[in-house]
């Protein structure tokens, strides 16, 4: 056998397909302030958040899985035997050595495709863009053998009753990727950093709630923020001689924790630039921000001064450039794994096609413990057609997002107490209302006392049209 | 930027470099018989282990890995800057959210290297296997920017008193990857097998015991061996005009739940051979064994006929191309995602170099739940002094294991009990005595209030010798 036939990467790799799975349930963070009795405004414009998607005890890490591949496959009539590679990001673990991607191999029993790669990857929110890597790469190497790859990120993100809880979400993305694809990731140039660090970990193996030092986090966050765009920075200068600033893109996307983080990410991003500049140029294009110019990097995670000037600079950009991508964080939470990809998402329903062409998107995800790294998206105009697909399919979701059903914080707060308490019960059968979950949701039918899941798909079709 | 810049695969990526870590403590497996009250055979021949590695409470996930890294790194003299991307594979989860491979990163701390790609992979005993494939596809792929990379498998293999505890182990694995190796992975054919079953799994998150079908397990894993070869010789036809058999390879390796299945393994690709013989050509080769040319593979799982007949007429090829790789399975026990690139390390210290050289290696990976692939390996003589480097990092493997101190089955027994009580317990300070640790191995200093776990490292080296 001959190990030399070397060969090139294939065209325009990147994302063919995309679908996001949310609960048809949210609890209004309004409301939540009241009932939690804290001060007006703590979770909306502190954190930025409107309202909080949640599951009953009907779903879980597998069935938010099954669902958002089958919607994927379906709205896109993909055969299941089309595909090669399938990998699952998440951090919501139900077993220790059981895969979700192997419970999704269950859509694929029809087709008699098995001679499928790809496992589970974990690293708290990256795992989605481990995951994501992982497949972009075996599409250019010499195991690719002309398949596509599906990337599924989902994860429940639940929080004891407390401060924390109104920063919780749901949901799933699943992402199909292949050559000639309409958006590119770039190559050469991404980023990575990684740290030893518990700022946000679940050692409560038995519990869903995670143990999270907030000041750490931030931290942890800003600074592995900073040192993915310097990377990226001197990555694009050396292999392309490009200097790369906020004016390089269209959208700047980021994990998103609680939107007034992301607010601060992107200004974070424009105090680094400002950083970049002379004070002359400082003055005439943001004057009163001279001072900038000197703040330390690592000194400045917690000061105010330097927090407000950057956020009133950066204001602009943030409305353009990253705000419209902030829409489904703002209305479902948290989702973990598949939040920077709810990003995409929200950016690019946020305008009308034409638009979009030739766009470029700068994202940013970030795992805890940690695992952080930057990319970027070339929009291309070459797949036309292929982006219209792309576009469709996605179009209905901000009419999907309106169709949810707002639950009484009272219900809910008792919602989560029963997953508490049921969670990794067996055997045990739900009591979750199934009449509330959206058509063609997957949800979990039966844990047998040997602990195995059972699933049962809701008759009908999620509202997400199809695509033609 | 450009995204059409295509180049080709760099030259003979595979393993550099191997480091194998296991415990300094072993039970023998004739001593447990009697413990047990079992019947005198049950274990060493019904399963064909001899002795089987364990760890004390000083022990755990991460510092298994912790060890292995440091003391290949050590060894081989690799800077810590010169590594790009560091994965693990395992199915021992001691936090749902943070990642093993986040911890490794201490190790990287004086090295001031942080950009380094790569989180945790699960899937049962195929997580090492699905690292080792992720970053043979970055070393291929253009995200790739020169460096090498690092996979650790991992993982404790423990099961509650009864009939599956002679089947737990130990250990951990390490494997340098890069162009230019001496063991190359050959390209473009392999193959894998993925299905939805419950045959091995760990739904009870508080323990560190799985739950196990026993005969399903071994259905799954006798018909996804099939599968896997069954591909695995279609793609070398259809891409090479090539015909494989176990004539095509030197060695051949498998994951090792226990010995024995392995041995039945061979026999069951000996089987698949048979099965493409005509009548003719299995009387001139196999006489008497002109029947199982019949035989259907998904009614012969359990047909002892069959298997006496396959066992008999594959002892041979077993005891020259499959036994010698199991030394270290035989010794130390199930390692899980560690298991099969054991099973390597044994093969590679059974001969001398020389006869190594031109050696083709078929090995096959397999994880519950499940996943399965088989690939293979070519050892090239192009690459001599890497060659001479690997095997005298892996040489003193034999007398380390010689040099393990023998437990009593009762003390095992109470040790086990320990880490039943203990193994999530925080704040945790552990008991076990550092002394009996082999030079050079990390352990578990403290687990405070908050879970955070601190490791310290045991004065001297390894017994491993240095790479000159």
């Amino acid at each position: 056998m001959s190990n030399s036939s070397a060969t090139s990467w294939p065209q325009d790799v990147g994302i063919l397909a995309l679908e996001i799975y949310f609960p048809s349930q949210y609890v209004d963070q309004t409301e939540l302030e009241v009932f939690d009795n804290v001060s007006a405004g703590k979770y909306t414009v502190g954190l930025g958040q409107d309202k909080m998607g949640f599951c009953s005890d009907r779903e879980d890490i597998n069935s938010l899985c099954l669902t958002v591949v089958r919607n994927l496959m379906d709205k896109h009539k993909i055969g299941y035997d089309r595909i090669g590679r399938l990998e699952v990001g998440t951090e919501t673990i139900l077993d220790k050595s059981k895969s979700v991607k192997s419970v999704l191999m269950q859509l694929f029993e029809e087709s008699g495709n098995t001679d499928i790669e790809g496992v589970d990857s974990t690293n708290a929110c990256y795992g989605g863009t481990a995951a994501l890597f992982n497949s972009l790469s075996w599409l250019e190497s010499s195991a690719w053998d002309g398949r596509l790859a599906l990337v599924v990120a989902g994860d429940i993100a639940v929080y004891a009753s407390g401060n924390a809880r109104p920063t919780g979400g749901a949901g799933a993305v699943a992402i199909l990727l292949g050559p000639n694809a309409p958006l590119v990731i770039d190559r050469g140039v991404r980023s990575s950093h990684s740290v030893h660090v518990y700022d946000f970990y679940k050692p409560d193996l038995e519990s869903e709630y995670p143990r999270v030092d907030g000041q750490l986090s931030i931290k942890c966050y800003l600074s592995s923020l900073d040192k993915c765009y310097q990377r990226f920075r001197q990555k694009c200068l050396s292999k392309f001689s490009e200097t790369i600033s906020l004016n390089s893109f269209n959208g700047v996307i980021f994990h998103s924790p609680y939107c007034k983080l992301v607010q601060k990410s992107l200004a974070r991003l424009f105090l680094n630039d400002v950083r970049q500049m002379t004070s002359d140029e400082i003055s005439k294009a943001y004057p009163g921000l001279e001072s900038l110019r000197n703040v330390v990097l690592e000194e400045s995670y917690f000061d105010r001064d330097v927090e407000k000037l950057v956020l009133s600079g950066s204001k602009g950009i943030y409305e353009k450039k990253t705000k419209p991508s902030l829409y489904l964080a703002n209305q479902i939470g948290n989702m973990y794994t598949p939040s920077v990809y709810g990003g995409l998402i929200a950016y690019l329903v946020s305008k009308p096609q034409a638009e979009l062409v030739g766009n470029r998107l700068c994202l940013f995800s970030y795992g805890s413990g940690l695992q952080a790294s930057m990319y970027s998206i070339s929009i291309t105009s070459k797949n036309s057609e292929s982006l219209t697909k792309l576009i469709s399919g996605i179009a209905t979701v901000p009419a999907r997002l309106n169709s949810r059903q707002k639950v009484e914080p009272a219900i809910f707060s008792k919602t989560m107490k029963l997953r508490e308490e049921v969670h990794h019960k067996a055997p045990y059968s739900p009591v979750g209302n199934t009449d509330l979950l959206f058509n063609g949701t997957y949800y979990l039918e039966e844990v047998d006392e040997m602990h195995r899941r059972k699933y049962a798909q809701k008759p009908g079709h999620i509202m997400n049209g199809t695509v033609n």
